[in-house]
């Protein structure tokens, strides 16, 4: 078996086969195939596509391509959560504890932030004192003992995917279909959870922008998991708009606690307990999702949930009393609001440029190395549909500087449209794809 | 200007503009653009193609990425010729003589030997002695006085082509039109001719297998030289068996020699005519091919071709007395004559398998660092439509040892096919491409 054969073939837009995708997939992890034959045959399958068994073939062979974290001894069904990304999109914060307050073990590998779009470690992280680098063992006996556990993904997890991955944000392949399934799936599934749920977000801050590209993604990710014999269901949630009202990472862990102490309510909690209740039906805690949905809120009203993550704070190190007094968490040295200006309905968000405001004061990378601020970021409190008049707060910025802050605010305006008629809200949730098909709910 | 935007361009299939194509080859030529992006590139081209426009602007861009040799000081019009390669091709050793003995200067940068087919420039240096490396002075001056000079490229000769060929032989992108017409025309234009004459090979040991395929090369190679202004026309030659009886460096030198000796005919000398005539019409010499055919007979007659050759062997420093006794030329080991050992008529050849059965002799190289060895080979003397008896001689090998010898054997005879019936001869010539259009001549 040689490279350019697997290539040939791939460019001839003939299927391969598991040996042939083992074997590059290999070579990727391994450093053995140089990366401008891995870099042509990216390309050949953005241009040509992939099987669903090729999809699924290349997922367990870059699973295989490193360690398989190994769960087994945490008792009961481990379910993780993954999102494909979204901007002020906080569900793992308000979820996780809820979800391990229903009895449920939550073993969470997450990411960092990436482009336009948040990450859970990185806004774990604005908690002063916390760790996300805990080894396997210590991961697996947090969560023996509290049910819940929020790390980074280990070095040797899924190389192949991480050599890929890497290679194909330089060489135009990222919106590849399968080469985005396989490499979210080829994580989850060596991060050892026994069912996953997969939150596909739809919109203008979204991978996939349309709700057809979103369903054929969700549709992929969930045949891997059928034809793996993992079971899998992915949600299709909007993201049109900023999911909570909070963008930054301080800011997002202040809006989570918010949420999971009762003070606040709307989209983010809501998706939380959409996706919180798959996830306990994933685990076969209930059998159906409007059970499971009193679960989590009774664990919310309760405040056992709030406790879960105060826990899991301590545990890896961080100061547990920013969960009772969120002042504790960094604060920046600018704080000032922005008002509307004018009268209308707030018509449309562009939320992927919502999301380059925020990382453009520092609170997400542009490269690889740039060091995060989790102090800064901004509130949004308004929604798509609202009516706005010129008093109303459109935002309250929290920037490094005076300067910071004005391009801040320049940017968030020419992000948000204000028009003249009455909007529309838009949906939470479009579709539910499980191994039964795609249930439409907008 | 970025790459990764360049590369989403053509992803897409949208055309790309002068500024883009000439970043790039630019890029590759000073190594600014890494190979994995090149790469990427490489194969979206091959995938979706490229105007003609882009496939002249390309070529002109690697053109200029290197030294475009000054052919000013020779007086008249200077012609060059290329093949896109073939099996016992000899056409130039044959041809550029006999053009030169009609007074048309032919200052001709020649390649190696690349998989299969052999090269002008190994052929010449098998005789003793003889350079290919002259300056770009010493190129000149021998055109001027002798009126032939055949060498090898310089360094500086359109280094983004020699980047970007490279990369395509290791990432399964050889078979696309628009490279492999902006490779040839790009090294074409550089090596600074007035007038360009391409034989393009067709059938079982060419690079375009289909006549169609091969009409549609010689149509871009054609495009490109409207489109940037120089003429060149294109010749549809078959390549269904070697062109000459003899494979192997030294061999074809030898049989050059006798055919500008008048001692042979055949379709080689069918062939050097056919393209010699055309480069007399494109250098102005005659204003149609039959008087050039004449001229080029009376060269042959006369011996003024054959005396051009030897002027240039001694001219460049190798042993003249080669052309009145060609068994100075290297002689191998083992020299052995194989018989058909049946009775019919010869049905069809794998010509490319021909050419590889001579490269395992030694003749050509499996990697670039290869050594050749000039006097191994063989003579084929049997052609496509010729009737076969068992004591027939099918081929006269020319091996280092018996061993190589019975390897060739049989891998000769694996590639020709003796049928029961009487099988029609190919054509010589298929088609005549010019700016005016395509003259189907089979």
């Amino acid at each position: 078996m040689n490279m350019i054969e697997i290539i040939t073939k791939k460019k001839l837009g003939q299927p391969l086969t598991r040996e042939e995708i083992t074997f590059f997939a290999r070579g990727a992890a391994d450093g053995s195939i140089p990366d401008y034959q891995l870099a042509a045959l990216l390309m050949a399958i953005r241009l040509n596509g992939m099987t669903p068994q090729e999809t699924t073939d290349l997922t367990l062979a870059m699973r295989d391509s490193g360690d398989v974290c190994d769960l087994s001894a945490i008792p009961g069904v481990k379910v993780d959560k993954h999102s494909t990304g979204g901007v002020g999109d906080t569900t793992t914060l308000v979820l996780a504890p809820l979800v391990a307050a229903c009895g449920v073990p939550v073993a969470k590998m997450s990411g960092r932030g990436l482009g336009h779009t948040g990450g859970t470690l990185d806004k774990l992280e604005s908690v002063p004192g916390l760790s996300v680098s805990l080894t396997e063992e210590q991961f697996v006996e947090q969560v023996k003992e509290l049910g819940l556990a929020v790390i980074g993904q280990t070095a040797s997890l899924a190389p192949a995917d991480k050599t890929l991955y890497a290679l194909r944000d330089v060489t135009a392949t990222v919106d590849s279909l399968p080469l985005i399934a396989s490499s979210i799936m080829s994580k989850k599934l060596a991060s050892g959870a026994d069912a996953i749920v997969l939150d596909v977000k739809t919109g203008s801050g979204a991978l996939m922008e349309t709700v057809e590209d979103s369903i054929a993604l969700a549709q992929a990710m969930v045949d891997i998991g059928t034809l793996s014999g993992k079971p899998v269901r992915a949600i299709v949630t909007g993201m049109d708009q900023p999911l909570g009202t909070h963008i930054g990472n301080a800011l997002e862990v202040k809006e989570a606690i918010d949420v999971l102490s009762g003070r606040v309510t709307g989209d983010l909690l809501e998706v939380s307990l959409l996706l919180g209740s798959h996830m306990l039906v994933a685990s076969g805690r209930t059998q159906d999702t409007d059970a499971a949905r009193t679960m989590l809120l009774s664990a919310l009203r309760t405040g056992s949930g709030l406790s879960r993550l105060k826990g899991m704070i301590a545990m890896q190190g961080g100061d547990e009393a920013c969960v009772l007094d969120t002042s504790l968490l960094p604060q920046p040295a600018v704080i000032r609001p922005v008002k509307v200006g004018r009268e209308g309905y707030i018509a449309r968000m562009d939320a992927e440029a919502l999301g380059y405001a925020a990382q453009a004061m520092g609170a997400g990378r542009v490269q690889k190395t740039d060091e995060i601020d989790p102090s800064v970021g901004y509130i949004l409190p308004v929604r798509i549909g609202d009516r706005v008049t010129p008093d109303t707060t459109l935002c309250t910025l929290y920037a490094r500087s005076e300067e910071d802050a004005a391009k801040a605010e320049a940017a968030i305006r020419a992000a948000i449209t204000i028009g003249d008629k009455p909007v529309d809200r838009p949906p939470l949730c479009y579709a539910v794809v499980t191994a039964q098909g795609v249930e439409r709910l907008a």
